[in-house]
């Protein structure tokens, strides 16, 4: 370790502090703060994000950027991971930042108006102006790296992944989907309906519920916060994470499965390595990499017939009534159901790589320039025809549902799906190394799991790229053989319950 | 307006901008964080200041500053403002700032340990450190300012006020109190004691309640929030600002009274200027000023007979039980009870300034080296016998009761006598002004006074230096006596109930 090195730490710990405080901020926006702050909070975020990319841009950074020397697999890749961030940095004119920023912000607030109403017309011309920043973006991005423009839109996201590798996992889970879906269909229907638990569900009995489930899973709120906003997240830093979920006295199943999911998140965070923490390294190795984390503990775990046996129970003596709907195979039923739906946030496990493809096929599209913004409505309604055999009956059901492209984010989609087949891979690994995983899950003991994730990848930090990540915990880089057997077992086998 | 004048108002609006990242990340480490957030919140603060610090001191910050033209009062004010601290940044070496906030924080965590068991020894070297630093920052910034150094730190809190504004102030105050003490004490055992309310006093009633009460006194909750801490303060930005309270379930005084007095300070933020938002001139006019209008709502305006009147009924209504406590009269009897006691932050009006006045003393003796910090107890207990004849029993309940000079403020306490006189003086013209002021009270109607000081006060910002602001809004500068004819009516008449 040279002393450009050295120094190089101490600018991107710098950095990091001041994102620390924008991510912080960010938090309060979302859950505390009153609706008349929002102005003076966006000035804030815009001059913390200023600042820091001041630090990262600045002359001397280059200098020692050039000069740094590490040693050891740690700092190597530390310092590798500097230079990459500082290379994305200078790639992007600082007039083409604050285009994209002015147009997003614009568009987001037009879309936040326009989807009640389906109003694809009142968007289409500020979409297209944050689609052309995008492409002016994505080429830029690309001369920079030698990444394909969608390509180094993804690496934003989920570095090291781009749409070669993405492309044969999707038409795998494609060619799947068109026999699973009616099949699992099918079966359901077979099955008894589910009964509905008794309400209403008193919010505060849910709150305290929710953080001792969130507890059980591993979080300590020493260093943590529940709390609640209008579109639950997991936001703060490694040290004081805060999570969010949504409550309503009408059901519970919603919030208790969103506080695991976002638990999942954050114990990836609080698991970061401690002795890189602020650096680059440090970080958590991409969306893809943290939606695993949160998808293992929501949907490998909790939804898991083992766990539901040790939950049940749990809930009947919270929220008391009927004890039946609260066996462990009804709520299966009942958390576990497929259904063809229009809104991707809604959608079961089967279904939803459905919607990612859609999107992530659109935008590769838009990226390329060869789909028009204006005919987005007309190629989401024959892409869902095509993959569900269903088509929106608007727009806000449509291509107007999701915040993302409207706020500028495009190459994020795939993330969700590589995600849960993540999770489901790296569940496989888990029950291969733990025998007994499903027996301590079945008495709501996440233990052993969560033991396994730190050791297999919080601890690692950014250390690996996401495929050598993939191949240190499981053996083998990400396909989609692991999430597909998991579907099998849950959705298409007569015998479980 | 020159290019210069323009380029700073910029400059200064982004070093505000940054300042309120701070103050939100500095309310939430008081009402929010989870402990374990504690060190990393510590460093983003650090970071935040040391970010707002570079940009003041930046060699084009100086250059602009240098040629510079303003035209009209505000613009004129506020490029003086700008000069001002620009002077003072600059005055202090890093070496300096660093060295003091490191002693600072050293000293504040020894002496939370230290004070619950009495243990002066052990904070007194740590204390000495503090002291010498601010004797060198006070040199620095008298050199800097032509200020003496006492009054260059008093200058720091209230800009514009020095010793010998307040020497006469403080002096006509000891020798009022010399005669008024045993007299108000005199005249209090002749009345019937004051009955307790019965509890419990369940805390949702009273949060529900102490937002009732602050939405009354002005404060609108689009704009702000209310919420808990171990110490209740105002904080946040005064588009988005954040006061707290203390519950306990056995008492609710506290609480509500608690709540008004931060409701004052919330008021003037939100009433300053927006046209100078972010500007130095549209900043309140220092912590006397401030102390002024949270004083102004809770001991003027909220424990007058008038609004008590109004009050008793209104608690009743929320707490239930019998009747006869809530009778303004004897609500007047609860909270406005004389005692001399040994603790500043749990006195009545009439001592709170003997202890004001006892640190202001030591404080000046400690900067001009003629007290040594070995030698504070001793001091401590000769003052309190002579300005309240009694002898604190510990220095747990003397010179360690305050964290002020253990995080190295020196100066500060005068702003809260300063302010309660302020107070007394502002409610004079008021009532005065609007001869319907108590009236308006007797019914919960805040309003003829609130805005009164919005005009008299908020709007005007830092356009007038503290006296000025006392002359335009009550026609005199500030002196003892509206405060001592105050105190005369309330604790030293034998009619008042």
């Amino acid at each position: 370790m040279n002393d450009a090195y050295s120094r190089l730490k101490d600018r991107f710990s710098r950095i990091a502090t001041v994102n620390e405080a924008a991510a912080m901020l960010g938090w309060d926006a979302s859950a505390m703060m009153p609706p008349g702050g929002g102005a003076a909070r966006g000035d804030q975020l815009a001059v913390l994000a200023g600042v820091a990319h001041g630090m990262l841009v600045a002359p001397d950074m280059a200098e020692d950027l050039a000069a740094a020397t590490a040693e050891g697999a740690w700092d190597e890749a530390n310092l590798a991971l500097m230079r990459r961030a500082h290379r994305r940095a200078t790639a992007l004119p600082a007039e083409l930042v604050e285009a994209t920023a002015r147009a997003n912000s614009a568009c987001e607030k037009i879309w936040r108006e326009a989807r009640p109403r389906s109003d694809f017309a009142a968007v289409c011309p500020w979409l297209e102006e944050v689609v052309s920043l995008q492409r002016e973006t994505a080429a830029a991005l690309s001369a920079a790296t030698g990444l394909g423009p969608y390509d180094a839109l993804m690496d934003t996201y989920q570095p090291g992944i781009g749409a070669a590798d993405v492309e044969p996992i999707f038409a795998a889970y494609e060619s799947f989907l068109a026999d699973a879906l009616p099949r699992a269909e099918e079966i359901q229907a077979s099955r008894p309906a589910p009964l509905a638990p008794q309400g209403p569900f008193p919010v505060e009995i849910q709150r305290a519920l929710g953080r001792r489930l969130s507890e059980r899973a591993g979080l300590d709120y020493e260093h943590a916060r529940l709390d609640e906003s209008a579109h639950p997240f997991c936001g703060g830093t490694p040290s004081d994470v805060r999570i969010t979920t949504r409550y309503t006295p009408e059901s519970f199943g919603q919030a208790m499965l969103g506080i695991l999911h976002e638990t999942g998140h954050a114990l990836y965070e609080r698991g970061l390595p401690e002795a890189y923490a602020r650096q680059p390294v440090g970080e958590a190795a991409g969306m893809a990499a943290h939606e695993s984390q949160s998808l293992i503990i929501e949907m490998q775990a909790s939804r898991s017939d083992a766990f539901l046996s040790w939950l049940g129970p749990e809930l009947h003596a919270a929220f008391g009534g009927d004890a039946a709907p609260y066996a462990g195979a009804n709520l299966g039923r009942l958390w576990r159901r497929v259904e063809r739906g229009f809104i991707r946030v809604e959608a079961d496990e089967i279904t939803y790589p459905a919607h990612v493809i859609l999107r992530f096929r659109l935008e590769q599209a838009l990226i390329a320039g060869d789909l028009r913004v204006a005919d987005i409505p007309g190629a989401w309604g024959e892409g869902m025809q095509r993959l569900l055999g269903i088509t929106p009956p608007d727009d806000a059901r449509g291509c107007l549902q999701d915040i993302h492209w409207h706020d500028g984010a495009f190459g994020y989609f795939p993330s969700y799906t590589l995600g849960a087949m993540a999770a489901a891979q790296l569940m496989q690994a888990a029950r291969t190394a733990l025998p007994g995983l499903d027996e301590a899950l079945g008495q709501g003991d996440f233990g052993p799991l969560v033991s396994w994730l730190r050791v297999s990848v919080h601890n690692r930090g950014s250390l690996l790229g996401f495929q050598d990540l993939m191949r240190a915990a499981t053996g083998r880089p990400l396909d989609a053989s692991a999430f597909m057997e998991h579907l099998r077992g849950r959705y298409l086998t007569r015998q479980t319950p």
